[in-house]
């Protein structure tokens, strides 16, 4: 029996990690979830899996709850330190971590330390503090297990092999909802327009991510750390029908995929058992004769900035990828926010860039430090508008 | 260090295997070699290895290769007899096996019996005894390990995986030389037509079989023995391109595919490094943006016939694959000598399919007889033609 601390439980990869739970009962137990302020989702999670403790993100969420569930026996918490408490939780042997954003990584970390296998679905995480999560994980003998469709894709296809024989790993890449947009024509696009993904349906942020590609770099710099390979190994490849989720190339030139239809609960499922498989109903088998077709194409960088910035960032190390996804989660709230164009998104990134200085090496509070600082900054080029 | 007893050195899969271990001589050492008539490349090859066992077909060729290479230590033997004393040659540990036809099954067993295991290349060996062969691997303790490069694919995509989480493979075929024509177009294809095989480069009764698509029900078979599966779970799909080399379907949806340029040595190579890899110098490597596109249609039964022959014949079981190989042989030589028409290959398997009451379980004697006894018959059919 595999005992779950499941942190973001309302948003998109939450509600497939429910399902997965719900259609393993004899396997997987959900024993602490934190989500934010989804409460009508929150109560039917509750109510169905029964977890022993339940973290929300602000006080009187968790006061009606509890009063709600008086006498259930279910604890409940709030806030940043509630969301520890889940992660932490005593009973949970994995913590799947599907939060947005970089408010993961402190919950991550003391997971880490408290010995639990990550399942990790939140990619700042690793983004932006990849060398402190990888090097707690080694300290403390925990599994990181990738959530990510290209990330498992690259995990299972290792499966049996060994590391000294990859030649490079090719990440899959839909394109987003632009891909066949000019820049020229990227000029007006609207909110709307940006958040309608063509093969996958995922949240917000990681949307509009894919949109510009910041998506892709950020899953570089996460492949990386999880597979230990520089970025010279590390390619993007233009694949429209997102049937092929991701490659290793081995240096017999022998390339090993892993295919599917669009479904997250495959590599959510696949972290939970590995390295067992469980069958799973209700997913839409891959039928590549009804398909017909697929489709490859090399990357633009040109057409893609986003990745460009990623790749830069990750080559210099230290603190600049800190800098990379605070400026681009805090453009892509302006941008979602009405606040700045689709094109701004990428100027924005590019100015915070340039306005840092790589510190080599940086410490946690250094990496927190630099991630407020960006945010301000981002922030002020946003009010200036 | 691994020695390798190789038979069929002078074939296309041999020549290539030989490349193989010109590549890594402090891995690999050919101990052993057996040929048919192509003296020319014998020679180079006993000057480039120096094996101490070399095997050809006939008394002549190797009375005068022992003459030409006198004082040399080589010792030389020919016929049926030399071609088993090359498989259990006491050095060698494994035998890849390159013969063509079922010529290739009494080496295999002989080689099995003396503890070497058996790097397969030769899959009329699996298709008229499968289940002979199977079970003394099992009880000798030694590897069967897939050549084909559709057989190797599945293994690949089986490294780290267990076999009760499988749903089904998915053999990809390219068509064949004829695959853009009807079955009308087929009546008066010529012999030299048949053997321009798209994608591979392979030997005659190969390519003749990929046209008929005899060869991909072969692997069907293959398949069923290698891998320990029904019928029912072993699917071909139609792949005009051959980048993907196969695939497996596990129960959570998830598939595994093993992709690569068309280059046999990656397979032979696989099979002779299994568990681990090797680099492979001069392998094209695989650059699906340039391919652009990848093509996958249903198998047509109809258009295809000896498919279905060989799926009936394998679910028939016991005696039907050995008389569904042996009819095969023969029809392509008849093909191939211009005494019959492409068609007629069909029409003759499916004689000597009908004209054969299936034996259960037959030993190895029995099979021996059904495939003599098949070869007379479809000789007789050739005579009245």
């Amino acid at each position: 029996m595999k005992y779950i601390s499941l942190l973001g439980a309302t948003g998109s990869i939450g509600r497939q990690t429910a399902d997965v739970v719900r259609q393993h009962p004899g396997q997987f137990k959900i024993v602490a979830m934190s989500l934010g302020t989804n409460l009508p989702q929150a109560r039917l999670f509750i109510e169905e899996f029964q977890p022993e403790l339940v973290s929300v993100q602000f006080r009187q969420d968790c006061e009606a709850l509890k009063n709600e569930f008086a006498g259930s026996g279910i604890a409940f918490t709030y806030g940043d330190q509630g969301l520890i408490e889940a992660a932490v939780h005593e009973k949970a042997n994995i913590l799947v971590n599907a939060v947005i954003g970089s408010v993961g990584l402190n919950p991550t970390l003391q997971a880490i330390k408290a010995k639990k296998d990550i399942a990790i679905a939140n990619k700042e995480t690793l983004v932006t503090a990849g060398h402190i999560v990888i090097e707690e994980a080694k300290r403390a003998g925990v599994k990181l297990l990738p959530v990510d469709s290209e990330h498992s894709a690259i995990f299972q296809a290792l499966q049996g092999e060994k590391e000294k024989n990859i030649e490079r790993l090719v990440i899959t890449a839909s394109g987003g909802s632009f891909r066949d947009r000019t820049r020229a024509q990227l000029q007006n696009v609207t909110v709307e327009e940006a958040l309608h993904h063509p093969n996958w349906s995922m949240g917000t942020k990681i949307t509009i991510d894919s949109a510009t590609m910041m998506n892709k770099g950020l899953e570089v710099i996460e492949a990386h750390w999880l597979f230990g390979l520089p970025y010279e190994k590390i390619d993007v490849l233009l694949h429209k029908e997102s049937i092929i989720h991701s490659m290793v190339e081995f240096h017999d030139s022998s390339v090993m995929a892993q295919l599917g239809t669009p479904d997250m609960r495959v590599p959510i499922q696949f972290a939970l058992t590995y390295p067992d498989r469980l069958p799973l109903m209700n997913s839409n088998r891959l039928n590549l004769a009804e398909i017909g077709k697929l489709h490859f194409a090399d990357m633009d960088f040109v057409r893609y900035p986003c990745l460009r910035f990623a790749y830069e960032a990750g080559k210099s190390g230290g603190s600049m990828p800190t800098v990379l996804n605070a400026a681009n989660e805090e453009a892509v709230a302006g941008f979602l926010d009405g606040r700045i164009s689709f094109l701004e998104i990428e100027t924005i990134i590019e100015k915070a860039l340039t306005n840092h200085n790589t510190i080599a090496a940086p410490d946690l509070d250094i990496i927190q430090g630099i991630d407020r600082e960006t945010r301000g900054f981002v922030k002020t080029l946003l009010k200036q508008r």
